[in-house]
């Protein structure tokens, strides 16, 4: 079997296929599994199952619902193609929360098709690659009876609430997740739905700051001049986290940030990126950031800081007169090599002990984080996909540095010792995390070509 | 008749009818009368049917419900006494909302009487007020066939909503409320339960802030550092209206302040006030404000700013990584005499646009206000009151500047021309506009007596 034999069998079985892969898409979104809620516990169990059916229907083995302190992992392998290289298959079933539900056009749990777009949340990020990777398999092994390499499946169901179990659970196999490369298709392609290779991700720390006052809220009349106010002290905390032109305040902060070489700026400023269109088409007045950075640079390649929720006191119609008794914020950190999460939470621990007025109580819980990594463009196997991308897209891919953070990778990175080559194929504006996330099916359908091509370019540059 | 007279008649039917009067009070109570709340406006209508109902029940003539532009204002008089004075008692039927909920030891509207308590939303704040002027001519109808002078109720459904129908409405019934005094009875005794005349009351202004970002929530990892957070751009907002030691940082807010003279500030020094019981009373930290003012003058003699609520993000258990679409604040700030409302908010809307960051558009609304207002400590019928308050407590009353705002006060003021006396009951911890109000009952019963006494002693003074 050769890899220009494969395609015609391949696009005839995919084109017959369009219906029913759309269906069983949608099938997937239908599933509620958002992993940070425990009301949707039971929803992520459903779609665990649903997976390992699928991968036994395609014809994958040992598959299993493996248990982890969180949810659980699906597992499934497929080994039939001896002396040749394994790959780890990498995707996560769970999504983030729908709220605000009153901005989404159509219920983010029934998928609609709207021309190009499959609309649903989960689409993109990341239960549309999954389905991609599945789809592939089982057209490759329907039209040739097998694959060009082996892989294991691992479907992750805790990738929004920072993965908890996940690490414990690939040191606790090991030697079953043996290979010689991680695909993760977690990502997305660049500006003007450009191919694109994301060789860089940012860490995370996520924290809750909880600020404490009187035991009950208080007649803001009778007290008012009197005692401190949590909501106002939450708000001097977080005005003392970050400088408005985005400069992050901790001391320390940026100790352990690799800077940007000549080189490495040369490349991102070499990018085909329009920050005017950038801009407008986040609908934005104006970006904002680092000053002595460009966007590509802030985005991919420095530390933010970013309050991702606030509550406290009165927040219905009209108005209520108390000192709230209580205040809160959610706040995250995106990080880059070679910040440590963990020592980033110490440093923001003791700045807002440092920086919090008197009169209030104040806590800081991390709720989970995630290292920064970086992978090298000029692995083979991430030049395997550069060639599958060409192949099916029609242009080679551009090489990005992103903003999110996928912690598994320095997962695979540092507990499997394995290269990772970060595939995906969202559009940016997806709306992954918001309201009205979309897939762009011209890209999910070209996408699932470009995995199958993949297949057989590492076959051939790792074998 | 004369007021020597009435007391033995008035006492035993107060001491006969107690129980009557208790379940009266808990009926009252059981409305959920929110004005702020549109769900609860027919709640508001029901209250001031029922107090309708009273007032016709005890004598009272030309009762009616009458409309505003907001909730009904309830009135009626008794108007029998040829030659004598005539008073204007004024309280409110509705009510502050009750969340947070989850921290009522009872449901709010579910009265219950717990040793020499009341607890219930409005059992001080301001029914248990209204409630008690009622029995006291009740009584006095029903032992003496008469009332000392002539009274005009003004039942008002709409305090605790910055009363938007008021002014007009006193405006439109002018003749009809011509008077001698207004009576307002919605304040309180001082620290330790002591008897108090408030001669001072704060205005207010309260705004709402509202920061607008991105159309839709965003993936705080594939923008962080590239587009202005809405929720930072409020945390910085906020933090510039007020320095952490409590110093309102808006440029002119204290221009018109009328400055405490020397014998004000001893007059405050001298009330047997002990800050740390009153810390650890409301259960802080440390007591914080204005550096160079007493806690005292600082409540009552100083304007201050507080938000009284905030939101935006996400605020779900766990973690979600966006940057949310917009975040919004209550925030209002107490006035004292000479500032303006008006004038305050502009002062704040200027400061605020010209403190937000680049890349947000920010609104501020004007959610309501009132008038501060200072009233003089020798008029005939503030000593009237310090009478009675003498003869019924056993102690003279201290005379208070009020934290508060009871806008009314200047709208009676300045709309009626009228004196003003502030003859209220509710212990200062009363949880008034927080989990479990409540009303001491011994001040309830006793306080019944004082307004019995209170109106034979204006008779006399004013007569």
């Amino acid at each position: 079997m050769t890899s220009t034999q494969a395609p015609t069998d391949l696009e005839s079985y995919l084109e017959g296929t369009r219906d029913a892969r759309l269906g069983s898409y949608a099938d997937f979104l239908r599933f509620p599994s958002v992993s940070a809620l425990p009301e949707h516990s039971d929803d992520c169990r459903r779609a665990a199952e649903w997976l390992a059916d699928q991968l036994r229907a395609i014809g994958a083995e040992h598959v299993e619902v493996s248990e982890t302190s969180a949810h659980p992992i699906v597992y499934g392998d497929w080994l039939g193609a001896d002396g040749a290289p394994t790959a780890i298959v990498y995707g996560h079933y769970d999504v983030q929360p729908v709220d605000p539900l009153e901005l989404w056009d159509s219920p983010p749990f029934e998928p609609v098709i709207k021309g190009e777009r499959m609309l649903a949340r989960g689409s993109a990020d990341d239960k549309g690659h999954i389905h991609m990777h599945l789809r592939a398999a089982e057209a490759l092994l329907a039209t040739r009876g097998s694959l060009p390499l082996n892989l294991k499946f691992v479907f992750e169901g805790d990738e929004e609430a920072s993965s908890p179990g996940l690490d414990a659970w690939l040191e606790a196999h090991a030697r079953q997740l043996e290979a010689d490369v991680a695909i993760i298709s977690d990502t997305g392609f660049f500006e003007g739905n450009l191919p694109a290779i994301t060789v860089a991700l940012r860490g995370i720390v996520y924290a809750q700051i909880d600020v404490f006052g009187p035991p009950v809220d208080l007649h803001s009349g009778g007290y008012g001049g009197t005692v401190q106010n949590p909501a106002n002290a939450l708000a001097w905390i977080l005005a003392g986290l970050k400088s408005p032109d985005g400069v992050v305040q901790i001391p320390g902060f940026y100790d352990d940030v690799v800077a940007l070489t000549e080189r490495d700026r040369a490349a991102l400023a070499d990018l085909p990126f329009d920050e005017e269109a950038y801009r407008e088409a986040m609908g934005v007045l104006a970006l904002v950031g680092e000053p002595d950075f460009s966007v590509l640079e802030r985005r991919g390649a420095r530390p933010t800081l970013d309050v991702n929720g606030l509550w406290g006191g009165f927040h219905g119609d009209g108005s209520k007169t108390i000192i709230p008794a209580h205040a809160h914020a959610k706040v995250s950190c995106r990080l880059v090599v070679d910040q440590d999460p963990g020592a980033i939470f110490d440093l923001l621990s003791a700045h807002v002990a440092r920086i919090a007025p008197p009169g209030v109580r104040v806590e800081v819980q991390r709720l989970g984080d995630g290292r920064p990594s970086l992978t090298p463009i000029d692995h083979p196997a991430t030049q395997a996909a550069a060639r599958a991308l060409e192949a099916t897209f029609g242009r080679s891919p551009l090489y990005i540095r992103e903003g999110g953070s996928i912690p598994i990778c320095a997962s695979f990175e540092e507990t499997l010792g394995l290269p990772v080559v970060l595939l995906g194929f969202s559009q940016p504006d997806c709306h992954a995390h918001a309201p009205n996330e979309w897939m762009d099916l011209r890209n999910y359908e070209t996408g699932i070509r470009t995995i199958a091509r993949y297949w057989d370019e590492l076959a051939t540059s790792l074998g």
